[in-house]
């Protein structure tokens, strides 16, 4: 439209300047007046909300963010409102990344790092998120383009680049590294990682990345066949890096690697993927406003609506050296994180109210105790929960089980766990 | 932007009558048309991608169905295209409804019966799916305009009304019975009801129409405080229907239908919500498709990632005259049920391979068998799962407790599990 635009003005300028009669050349200055009107109107785009200085509480249609402020209110989360200091980076911006990221968006994140290589096809339509009329810009770009409308209070970044390759490396490094949106905040410039791509090599890049930099991330997948999916979280020397074991995914994959050679794809599903992000961002929200239990691990079986979950430590005989850097220091820490923690303890300890849980809230919501529901799968070294196996059970730098840690029950408990599912295989 | 052009078009025919030199003439002419492109290029709107007539599993990035129809060839699904044939009907485009129809949408549904009254605010903007610049439309028209860019494909039924009024019920019932898009259907005019609304009345409301109609449906419902959710399969008849029990939630909620009178708001978040519809829809497909196991209850407890499931059987004591009449229809055609499954059974052990679960896929795929996972909570009559509560302990209607069935466990192994909750409580 701006090309038949332009060539509109140009010939009305044409005419201006063969024309004297009074009459016609106001005629087309008035002409001109409405072109321009045209050029105004096509480029103010859709009516977009005015961005919000502090975030409120009042419940009136016209607040984005009274339904999120409640929280506060019902006593799920002590401050929301510090989700604006949070910088999040998403790696990978296709059917799990971009709906994080649009999570993200509509929760009021304060900044979100976007990394993609790829365009937008027709064939992603079967996820969320992606719309036809953004077919061939880049992820990035449409990504931006929609979360921008959606929100204009996150600040966003744009990366269009792969980070497999050694520039595109370099980049994500200095971009994660890059504190100019919170000078004072402590470690790299983001306060988590999301890793939403499809293929080992780019999981092994993320892993790489954060072991360097310290840098707490979570893990995401789909299987390929869209029926299983898997959330893990990575914290840099306390819990497994991915390259401490081979991946795990709920059921089993094929090698991704050798699908867009062959001319086949895999199928995938906006339910499955959905329900992944879904899982994905309320496990970031989670981390970042400190409520709830953070899963470790946690798996989706479509076919059966079955949802794993276990621990992994860390294997000392990792491949990835920043990794075994990382444990080092974080049992070197162990005093020191001993201390804090007691002295945590204590503080509480005196400022608890007799029914902590809701007790008192203007709501009467209970909140369903801490022991009465666990559904946590945990198992000992080397034995995988139920439903989960390794998803390429030779990797090139795999040396050594790495230790699955026993969260909470007593041994007794576990021989009782045992007699269960002796039973549960009849 | 309608009203510029036509005014521009005007003075370019006034200007036109008033000269007479041929050039000018020629240059008068140009102008005119680059108006008229100008005018076409407004009104053809977005990009839109054009109908596909059949669902290909051509691996090309312009097929919007090759990830979908990848299903088949990996032996999840055995006839995709099977979904053009079936309705869905979606009561309540809130957070989890218009997820949900925007999920079908991209799976190529082949109707969608959008029915709610509100119109979109500010406030929904914390929940997927609207967008900014559609504050004030109603949620019907909004969803039309998403939905109908997203995939053209699918018929979209738009019905904007309140289902608890007189009026509104009438139109609802006679929706649901319509058979003009597949006339040859047995039973109703559609394959499932999605309730998705947001309070008691409605939900009984939907349980009044498909008990009446003899229509299986799926519940849905995310608790006030946010951070949980369930989902819930009622057949007629055959499981519980939505008076037989009084409502069961994950945690527990608020009266909702207090909430808008004392100007306070329910918090919620996209990610509840995203899984909740997640599950939904996904349970929608594999209903639909017959594939995998349909959850006929499945519970989202956000802050601990825990999932119980349940089985309901109908209350021969319900309050509903139609769920009665259902119950008794069942039971006398268990004779004609049996008979249908032994032939059934009969079939498939003479045609059934050695290995069935994806044994020889070109994909080497292995689907964890099915007695390997199963983390479905059962209970005897009267016990709930853990996590699970009462929404409302004191139902008018209620009369007298449910019956959930057993599924599987022996009593020992009941008697395991009561061990392993006492342990637990320590």
């Amino acid at each position: 439209m701006e090309v038949e635009l332009k060539e509109l003005l140009n010939d009305l300028q044409s005419l201006k300047k063969s024309l004297s009669d009074p009459s016609h050349l106001a005629l087309i200055d008035k002409m001109h007046l409405h072109a321009e009107n045209i050029a105004t109107l096509e480029n103010s785009g859709p009516t977009r909300r005015s961005k919000v200085k502090d975030m409120s509480a009042e419940v009136v249609d016209s607040n984005p963010y009274s339904r999120l402020m409640a929280l506060q209110r019902m006593g799920i989360v002590e401050n929301y409102e510090r989700i604006r200091e949070f910088s999040v980076a998403i790696v990978g911006i296709g059917g799990v990344g971009s709906v994080a990221a649009e999570m993200l968006t509509r929760c009021g994140i304060g900044r979100l790092l976007l990394y993609d290589y790829d365009k937008v096809e027709l064939a992603n339509m079967n996820r969320l998120f992606f719309r036809p009329e953004q077919v061939g810009m880049t992820k990035t770009d449409a990504a931006v383009q929609t979360l921008s409308e959606i929100n204009p209070d996150v600040v966003l970044e744009s990366y269009t680049l792969n980070i497999t390759t050694v520039e595109g490396f370099d980049t994500f490094m200095s971009s994660l590294t890059n504190k100019s949106f919170r000078p004072t905040k402590s470690g790299s410039g983001v306060d988590l990682v999301l890793s939403c791509v499809d293929n080992y090599e780019a999981r092994m890049v993320v892993n790489q990345a954060c072991n360097e930099l310290n840098q707490t991330w979570m893990e995401s997948g789909v299987s390929e066949d869209a029926v299983s999916g898997h959330i893990q979280l990575l914290i840099p020397g306390e819990s497994a890096c991915f390259a401490c074991v081979p991946p795990l995914v709920v059921a089993s994959g094929i090698d991704e690697r050798t699908l867009k050679r062959e001319g086949v794809c895999a199928a995938s599903l906006p339910t499955t993927m959905g329900v992944v992000a879904g899982l994905l961002v309320q496990n970031t929200l989670k981390y970042l406003l400190k409520f709830g239990q953070v899963s470790p691990y946690l798996g989706y079986n479509a076919l059966k609506d079955y949802f794993p979950t276990m621990e992994m430590k860390p294997n000392t005989q990792c491949s990835n050296v920043a990794c075994l850097e990382r444990q080092k220091e974080y049992i070197l820490a162990k005093p020191s994180r001993d201390a804090a923690a007691k002295v945590k303890a204590d503080k509480e300890a005196l400022s608890a109210p007799e029914n902590p849980v809701h007790a008192d809230n203007e709501w009467n919501i209970s909140v369903v105790d801490d022991n009465e529901v666990d559904g946590a799968v945990s198992r000992h070294s080397g034995v995988l929960p139920e439903g989960i196996v390794h998803e390429l059970p030779v990797a090139d730098e795999y040396t050594k089980p790495a230790i699955t840690e026993i969260v909470g029950p007593a041994d007794d408990l576990e021989e009782l766990r045992r007699q269960l599912e002796a039973l549960n295989a009849d």
